[in-house]
């Protein structure tokens, strides 16, 4: 334990001490070590363990243009209205060329910077390696931690990654427009089976009914569930709906806090979790280890004289190298 | 190397040497390993990847309803009336509700079954854990051995495991229709920093020619670039303008093929080949290892008395422990 609390462990410690009590420029210093994968995160974490699980973390997800950033906005003022304190995180794509997150709907959420019961926080996928799922995790553990009442996890896409980052949600809004598609294009997108309330926004356009009928239709197919499945219609631009949004977010907390399944779902949950930080660790020092050795298999494999199969199996077959291969720290 | 082309090494031969003589159903058995990360994979590929590098492979990715599975239909269409050999990779998510990857528009695809210079592949995403796109790139292989001209991979989403799958393309084709959104829309998904070749299909509906406007404003903003991407416009139910996507690819496979930056970006795959390859076996040795050691530390984080990061700390500290965790073989 000694080992790894050592690296850069003063620094650390003292950014959280600042950050439990209340300084958001050491919160979003400790964010930018999450993001970067810091050696020191598992010490860092395994601090903050005991502060988190406080939050209601509620995940916004959907295709692009449905309108998820005004939504989380409202969702924001309304909870700020009622004197909770908000952490929002949006997981956004990177771009070559604007260098960075696009930032375009950020700057709806401008009214928010300034007020501090509200930080935002906004996460690329650049240079992520599968890394981005574990990166949220920490960022939304780090606002939990700082004692947030409702976090608000934002995706742009709704690919497989997307729905990995959900999975770190206690309640998950899939937000749709009418011209989101039929129901067949929105079970292929696999946002049936991970959405605990559907918000069908933008519902003054045509479609809406049909959209919201469909919806009701396929819910209806599902096998006998404890939790129905709420399909609430807003117009997020106009502020129409947001209670219903926020009425139906409050009774899923309530029926998963009270289900037993709960405890069983967070026992798998910390196992996952054991195995994915061992893991990141482990090719962590894999890919150290491996540059670290000149005129190795990484050479051999680069320059193609050995295909990356065969460099794998020779590493593979050799107990030595390979425990000497993991047990490299970085310099 | 011994140890690992043992592990059920005489069977996968066989399968191997079938498959080469052109047997469809050693091929189909071939990819079931892969999918499902099979102990033997690192031999089965180290022996076919002599045979690799023949394929054109060709990514469709693109919003939900766009039209990509026709658009593969008729490129397959137009591919076999060239004599051509083709692959097809469908990366769909699964549902717990249809039991397996929806197989909706792959209906679409049934003219194709019965043809021998064409095999469809349906690859779900379920119980990933990240390992999709690894699976995704070892079928294509399989496809690229077994003599196929031409392999199309399509995807359904498109969040960041899409655009990881869509990474094994020579050639990326960003299918579009008019109602796709604006360019704001496409930024933000991470389309246009991967296309090759732009497609508006369903291009007599309305906005298809702002949406062709729009992208072509966009593209003129990217720095100078040797590739030129091309908008085409399609409508694939009607077959109109498949023959202007053939040759832009084609003008595209003869572009990357020409070019220096090749081996240079070969050599980078490779390398990120070898560490992603090991990586997974660790994990799996991890997984077992860790399952295997009752009251140890994963019986701890999964009760709560430990969490997560404290337990990942205790085994990363113990070098003793973390070898023979990761020298751990599967039964």
């Amino acid at each position: 334990v000694r080992q790894f609390a050592d690296v850069g462990g003063d620094r650390t410690d003292a950014l959280v001490e600042r950050m439990l009590a209340g300084d958001r420029t050491a919160l979003a210093r400790l964010m930018t070590l999450v993001e970067n994968r810091a050696p020191e995160l598992p010490a860092l974490m395994s601090r903050l363990y005991p502060r988190t699980g406080r939050a209601h973390v509620v995940g916004l997800t959907g295709p692009p243009g449905a309108g998820k950033s005004t939504l989380a906005d409202r969702l924001v003022a309304h909870a700020r209205a009622a004197g909770r304190r908000v952490g929002v995180v949006a997981v956004d794509p990177s771009s070559p060329f604007s260098g960075g997150a696009v930032l375009g709907d950020r700057i709806r959420m401008q009214s928010h910077f300034l007020d501090p019961g509200v930080f935002i926080r906004s996460l690329s996928t650049r240079g992520s390696h599968g890394g981005l799922p574990r990166a949220a995790r920490d960022v939304v553990r780090l606002l939990d931690a700082y004692g947030m009442d409702l976090v608000l996890v934002e995706t742009v896409g709704v690919g497989q990654t997307e729905l990995d980052v959900m999975r770190l949600a206690d309640s998950i809004v899939v937000v749709l427009v009418p011209e989101a598609g039929d129901a067949v294009q929105i079970m292929k997108a696999g946002l049936l089976e991970i959405a605990d309330v559907f918000v069908v926004n933008k519902a003054d356009r045509d479609g809406a009914d049909r959209m919201q009928m469909e919806l009701a239709q396929m819910l209806h197919l599902r096998p006998p569930s404890p939790w129905d499945i709420p399909v609430v219609a807003t117009q997020a631009v106009r502020d129409v709906g947001i209670g219903d949004v926020v009425a139906a977010l409050a009774r899923h907390r309530e029926h998963v806090t009270s289900t037993d399944e709960r405890a069983g779902r967070a026992a798998a949950r910390r196992a996952a979790e054991l195995v994915d930080i061992l893991d990141e660790e482990l090719r962590r020092r894999l890919e150290t280890g491996l540059a670290a050795a000149p005129n190795g298999v990484l050479a051999s494999v680069r320059s193609g004289e050995t295909d990356p199969y065969s460099g794998a199996m020779r590493i593979l077959s050799d107990a030595t190298t390979l425990a000497g291969l993991v047990r490299t720290r970085e310099p």
